[in-house]
C-alpha cells in the first residue's frame, strides 16, 4: 500500500489551518427564509411534530428536544448521576451505575440509535454508548428512562456504538482506544502497543420481546482506533462497516502519528457468518467481568448482576468473516445509504468523499482482488471496492445521512458546512455554511431505510458569537434546516446542553401513543410499598430503620417521626399515592449528603439517610405539588446513641398545649 | 384577633378543590396575536434582547435563559453536583460544596435575585438561595460561575430568600421549617414545638466592592414558617418585609393544622435599627458552626472555612425592631411596588388581595394602633396597615411583579391564570390563563425600583397536555406574555428544566459587555498550574502522584505515563493553555469513580483518580475541540504496588519498533 509519510513540520501546517476554525463566513445567519420564524414556531398548547434524541457527551445524559422548535423537553438520565432526579443516588437506582470499577458517577454519552423493525424505526427503545467506561444502555420510550446498561469488557472508549442492525437483532460496541484484553496481563510497557494492545468490536444481542442485552460476541481485532459504525440494510443486511483510523497504531502524539498514512480502513463484517459460527462453537470462551443492570417497572427497582464469561472470536482464525476497504486519511463517518448499496466514508482529514459499493465490494470479495492483508484481515483493493469519489467537497467531512430522495448530506468540521451530493452522480447540489464546526447530523430516519427528508439538524461544536456570552463557557448549537426542497434552508439556531454529538428524530406519533403517564399502584411489586396510609410504619432491625412511607397532596403519613438514633441508617420509602398524571411528589431531608427523590405517581423510592448530630430534622415535599404543596412537610428528631426515646411515628397528632400560642 | 377555625370536614371539602389543579380552560393556547412566532424568533446570529434568570429547583443549579426566544442558554452549577462540568468533583471545586454536615451533592434552589444599585439592577451578581440545607450563593455574572456560597445556622428550609435591600447592602435568609436552635439541645419531642422551635431572619451582609458574604445578624422570633420576603424601596428602604405561615404553630399534618386561622402575618423588620443595635454591641454572640466557601479566578481553587460564631437578637429584647401586619390566610408572596409605598401581600388560600401602605404603617406604629402581640411582636391593627384590597382577584394568590408603569400582576395557583390589577384603584384590568397553575411570575426590574414593563413570563407547575409526552415525568413550562399594551398577549411556551421556582429578567447591555472570555494564562496562580509544555512533569511523593500536564490542540502533554501503582493517589493538574474563547479541553480517565474535567482557557484543574485494578487506561479529551479532537488522547499504565516501574512520561516518544506494523 502506498504511504504518503507528512514530515512533523507540514504537519504542523496542516494543524495551524485545522486550529482555524470558527472563522465567521460572510452572511453570517443571514441565510434563513423569511417564513422561518412561522416554520419553527410552536404555538402555545400545540405539539410538536417530531422527537429529537439528542446525545449528551460528556454529561453522560440523553436530551429530547421537540421539532421543529427546539424546545428541549426532558433531561433522561442515564450514565451520570442526577441529584435532580435522585438517579443514581436512591436506593432503587443505584445498581445502574454499577461496572466492574465500582459505582461510577459519571459517563461519556456519544451515539445513539433507535430500534428498527425491518429497517424502519419503531419507536421501541432507543439504545446509547459511552465512551469512557464501555457501556450501552437501553431506554424504554414508554416511560423515557433508562430500562437497562451492560458494560463491555475487553474494551476502552465505546466509541463505534450503538448502531444496531435493520431488526434490532444485535447493537454493537467497537473499541475507540485499543488496548491489552482483560483475560491479559495488562502490565505491559505503552511502547508495547503493537504486540500487545488489541481492538475488539462487541456484537450485544437483543431479546426481540423485552429488548435484554446480552453480549453475543467479541471479535478480536489488531491493535487501532474504531470510530463509527453502521448496518448494512437490505441486500447488504448481514453485513456492519465500522470506520477505523490509527491504523499507524501510534500510542503517543497521535494528532501527527497517527495522521501519516494516506488511507486507513472500514472494516466490514460479515455478522451473520460471525453468528453462524459462534453457533457451531468456534468463539473462545474467555474470563470477563463486567456489569449487566436492568431496571423493573413492577418492583421500581434496578438488579446488577456481574457477569464472568465472554465469547471471543479472533478473526484471525476464521476465512469469510471480515474484510477491510482501504479509506482515505482517518475516517469518522461510515455510512450506509437508504438501500443498502453504498458505504460513505468521511475521512476527516481528506478533501474527497469515498463512495464504497456493496456489489463491488462482494464481488472483490469473491475474485479475492486483495491488496495484501493487515494483521491477517484481507484488504480489499480501493478501487475495486469503490463506486466513486464526491470531488471538492468541502473540508473535513465527518458524517453523513440520507433524505430517501437519492441525496446524502454530509457535515464538514473544518470548512463549517452541509453539504448536499446526489448519491448516483456523486455530484455536489448545495451547500450551506453551519455556525461553527458541525459534528454530526441527523435526518428524521437519516441512517435507516426509510429517511423522511424534511428537516436537517446540524450538531456544531463551536457557536463563539452565535448567543448571548455566558462567560469562558458556552453551549454548543444545534442549527434546523428545511431539506424538503431543492436548496437547504437554514430556520432555526438553537443552544443544547452537554455536547451534543450523534442524534435521533423521529415522528411524534410513533412515541406519544404509548407514552407511560402514571404507575398503576396496585401493579407496584416494590419491596417497601406502602399501599395506603393505614399501612405506614417504622421498623427497626438493629441499626437500620426503615420507613414506610406515603405521599399525596398534600402530606407525608408519617409527617412526626422520633426514635432515630445517632448511628443508625434510615431508609425513607416514599410510596407516592397519586394516580393522575403528573403530580410527583419530592422529598428531601435537612443536611443529608445524597439527593432527593422524585417520585412518580404509584412509584415507591427510597432515600438512604445517615444523620450526623443529634436535632430535629425537617423533611419536605420538593416538587409544588398543590395549592398546600408548602405544607407538606414534617420533622424527624435524631437523638444520641443509645437514647430512650422510642421509635413513635404519626400524622395529624397534635401537641396538647393548644393554649401555648404566641398570641392566645 | 377573630379566628375562624375550620373544621375538618370542611377543610377536606377545600382540599378536594384545591387538588382540581390542571384542568383545562377554554380556548387554551388561542390567546396569542398572530405575530407571536415573530416576536419571539430570534434570527440565527441575533442575539436575544435579556438574560432570564430562572430559579432550578430541585435540580439545586440557575438556568440562563434569553429572552424571548426562550432558548436555554446556560445551566450554571451551584448547589448540586454537575459531573458534565466536575463541578463538586474536582478537586478545586470541591470545597464549594462543604456545608456543617459535610460534602453535599444536591440542594434545592428556590429564588433569585440580582444585585442592586439605588433600586435598580447593576448586572454584577445573582444571589441564589438553598432550600434544604440553608445557604446562599453568589454567582459572579462576569464568569457565570459561582463565586461564593455561605451556610445559615440556626436555620432550616432557607426559604424566604435570597432577597435583597436597595443597595445590595444585605441580603436575607428566613427560616421556614422553625427548628430549635444549634445552640441549644436539640433533642426535643416535635410536639414540644410552640416552646422549643424558634424561627430566625438572617441579614448576611455584601462587601460593596468584592461581594463577600457575612452574617451580620440573625433574628430570633417565635417558631413560625416564613416563607418569602422583600426590601423596601425609596421610602421603606430602611424596612424588610417577611410573609409568614402556620401561625398556629403546628408541626403535623399542616394542609389542616396551618390553615385554620383567618389571617397570619407580614412581618416588617426595620434592619437599619438593627444594624444600629448590632453597632451598639446589643447583639448575643452564640456559638455556631457554619461553612463559609469561596472560589477564586486568580488560583482557580476554592476554599472552605467553618465559621463559629453568629450574632443573635431576640426581638423581644429590644424596642421599634419588628411589626407583624395581620395578612390572610398563609401568605407566600410579600412585594413591594417600585414607589415602596405599597406592599402586596397573596395569601395563598384567600380570595382577595390585601395592598397595605407603608406610610399608614409608620404612622400606626407611631400611634401604636396595635393588636395585641404576638410573642412579644406588636401586631398592628389590620385596617390600620391596610391601603385597600383587590376584590375577586382570582383564586390562590401567589406572587407580585410590577410594571413601573402604575400596574401589578398576580400569578393565581389554583385559578390557573395572572391577574393585572391598578395599584392605586386596586381594579382588575386584565387576567390571561397560563397552563397551568403559576407560581411565581417575573418581569424584568419586577421587583425593583425600575421595572420595565416589556415582557412578563409565568412558570407553571404543571404541564401535562401542554408538550409532547415524555412519559410519567413532565417537564414544568414557562409561559411568556407581552404586557406592552393594555392587554397582556401570550407570546410562547417553553419547557423549562429543574423546577422553577423565582427568577430575574435583565437586558442583555447589563451583562454581556463585561462577560470574561478567558482567564489569562499569566495570570494564573493556581499552586500547580504549568506554565507550558517544557514544565510538565510527575512527581511522587508516598502514594501521592502529581502530574502536572498541559492541554492544547491537539494533545496533552504528556501522553503517555507509566509507574503509577495500586494504592497511589493520582492527580492529574490540567491547565488548558489555549488563549481562544471557545476552547475547553476536558479530561476523562476510563473506570474513573469521578466526573470529567472541563478545563476553560487559561485554567487549571485537577482530577483525583485512585485506580483498582493494574493495567493500561486510556485519557482523552471529552469536548470535541478540533479536527483533531479524536486524536487527543494517552495512556496511563497502572502496575502492582512495589512494582519496579519507574516513574515515565513523555510526549511523542514513539516505540522503536516501528517495522512491527501489521500489513509492513
Amino acid at each position: 500500500m502506498k504511504k504518503t509519510l507528512l514530515s512533523i513540520g507540514c504537519c504542523s501546517a496542516l494543524l495551524m489551518v485545522l486550529n482555524l476554525q470558527g472563522c465567521k463566513p460572510k452572511n453570517a445567519g443571514d441565510a434563513t427564509g423569511s417564513d422561518a420564524a412561522g416554520r419553527t414556531y410552536v404555538a402555545p398548547g400545540k405539539y410538536d411534530e417530531m422527537y429529537n434524541f439528542v446525545s449528551g457527551g460528556f454529561n453522560g445524559q440523553v436530551s429530547v428536544y421537540g421539532i421543529p422548535s427546539g424546545r428541549l423537553l426532558r433531561v433522561i438520565p442515564v450514565f451520570s448521576v442526577d441529584p435532580e432526579k435522585g438517579w443514581g443516588y436512591s436506593e432503587e437506582t443505584k445498581p445502574m451505575l454499577n461496572t466492574s470499577h465500582g459505582n461510577l458517577p459519571w459517563g461519556d454519552q456519544h451515539h445513539l440509535d433507535l430500534s428498527q423493525t425491518n429497517g424502519e424505526m419503531d419507536g421501541r427503545w432507543l439504545f446509547a454508548n459511552e465512551n469512557n467506561t464501555p457501556r450501552i444502555a437501553r431506554i424504554d420510550l414508554k416511560t423515557f428512562r433508562t430500562a437497562e446498561i451492560i458494560e463491555i469488557p475487553n474494551s476502552a472508549g465505546n466509541h463505534s456504538s450503538p448502531f444496531i442492525t435493520e431488526n434490532t437483532e444485535y447493537v454493537v460496541a467497537g473499541t475507540r482506544f485499543s488496548v491489552p484484553m482483560d483475560y491479559e496481563n495488562g502490565d505491559v510497557p505503552i511502547s508495547s502497543y503493537k504486540k500487545n494492545f488489541k481492538g475488539t468490536l462487541s456484537f450485544v444481542s437483543i431479546a426481540p420481546k423485552d429488548g435484554n442485552m446480552k453480549i453475543a460476541f467479541q471479535l478480536l481485532l489488531p491493535g487501532m482506533n474504531f470510530d463509527l459504525s453502521h448496518s448494512g440494510k437490505g441486500p447488504s443486511s448481514d453485513w456492519f462497516f465500522f470506520s477505523c483510523y490509527n491504523s499507524e497504531q501510534a500510542h503517543t502524539l497521535l494528532e501527527v502519528n497517527a495522521s501519516k498514512r494516506d488511507k486507513d480502513y472500514i472494516l466490514a463484517v460479515n455478522w451473520k457468518k460471525a453468528e453462524a459460527y459462534v453457533k457451531q462453537g468456534k468463539g473462545k470462551k474467555v474470563k470477563a467481568n463486567y456489569a449487566h443492570n436492568t431496571y423493573s417497572d413492577i418492583n421500581h427497582m434496578a438488579t446488577s448482576t456481574m457477569e464472568n464469561e465472554v465469547t471471543v472470536i479472533d478473526v484471525k482464525d476464521l476465512p469469510d468473516l471480515v474484510y477491510m476497504i482501504p479509506c482515505p486519511k482517518s475516517p469518522h463517518g461510515c455510512d450506509v445509504d437508504p438501500s443498502g448499496e453504498y458505504i460513505v466514508g468521511s475521512g476527516k482529514l481528506a478533501a474527497l468523499i469515498p463512495v464504497f459499493s456493496f456489489s463491488k465490494i462482494q464481488e472483490a470479495i469473491a475474485k479475492k482482488t486483495f491488496d495484501g492483508d493487515y494483521g491477517g484481515i484481507p484488504v480489499l483493493k480501493y478501487e475495486a471496492a469503490l463506486y466513486g469519489e464526491v470531488k471538492k467537497p468541502g473540508l473535513g467531512p465527518l458524517h453523513t445521512e440520507f433524505d430517501g430522495k437519492g441525496n446524502a448530506y454530509t457535515t464538514f468540521f473544518i470548512s463549517s458546512e452541509v453539504v448536499k451530493w446526489n448519491i448516483k452522480d456523486l455530484k455536489v447540489l448545495d451547500r450551506q455554511p453551519t455556525y461553527y464546526s458541525p459534528g454530526h447530523l441527523s435526518i428524521p430516519g437519516g441512517n435507516t431505510s426509510k429517511p423522511l427528508g424534511k428537516y436537517l439538524i446540524a450538531y456544531n461544536k463551536i457557536t463563539k458569537d452565535r448567543f448571548l456570552p455566558t462567560g469562558p463557557e458556552l453551549a454548543q448549537s444545534a442549527q434546523l434546516f428545511d431539506i424538503s426542497g431543492d436548496k437547504m434552508k437554514l430556520l432555526l439556531d438553537y443552544p443544547s446542553i452537554g455536547e451534543p454529538h450523534y442524534a435521533q428524530i423521529i415522528p411524534a406519533e410513533l412515541i406519544a401513543k404509548n407514552s407511560v403517564k402514571i404507575f398503576k399502584l396496585e401493579e407496584n411489586k416494590h419491596p417497601y410499598v406502602t399501599m395506603g396510609e393505614k399501612n405506614v410504619k417504622v421498623t427497626r432491625e438493629g441499626n437500620q430503620v426503615h420507613v414506610y412511607m406515603t405521599a399525596m397532596r398534600s402530606h407525608f403519613s408519617p409527617d412526626n417521626i422520633e426514635g432515630i438514633q445517632l448511628g443508625d441508617e434510615v431508609y425513607f420509602h416514599v410510596t407516592n399515592l397519586e394516580q393522575d398524571w403528573d403530580v410527583p411528589h419530592g422529598f428531601g431531608v435537612k443536611g443529608n449528603k445524597n439527593a432527593e427523590l422524585l417520585v412518580m405517581p404509584g412509584e415507591t423510592a427510597t432515600l438512604k439517610w445517615v444523620p450526623g448530630k443529634v436535632g430535629i430534622y425537617p423533611i419536605y415535599c420538593t416538587d409544588f405539588c398543590s395549592a398546600l404543596h408548602q405544607e407538606m412537610q414534617g420533622y424527624v428528631r435524631v437523638s444520641a446513641k443509645g437514647s430512650k426515646v422510642p421509635v413513635t411515628f404519626s400524622l395529624g397528632k397534635n401537641s396538647e398545649a393548644e393554649d401555648e400560642l404566641p398570641n392566645k
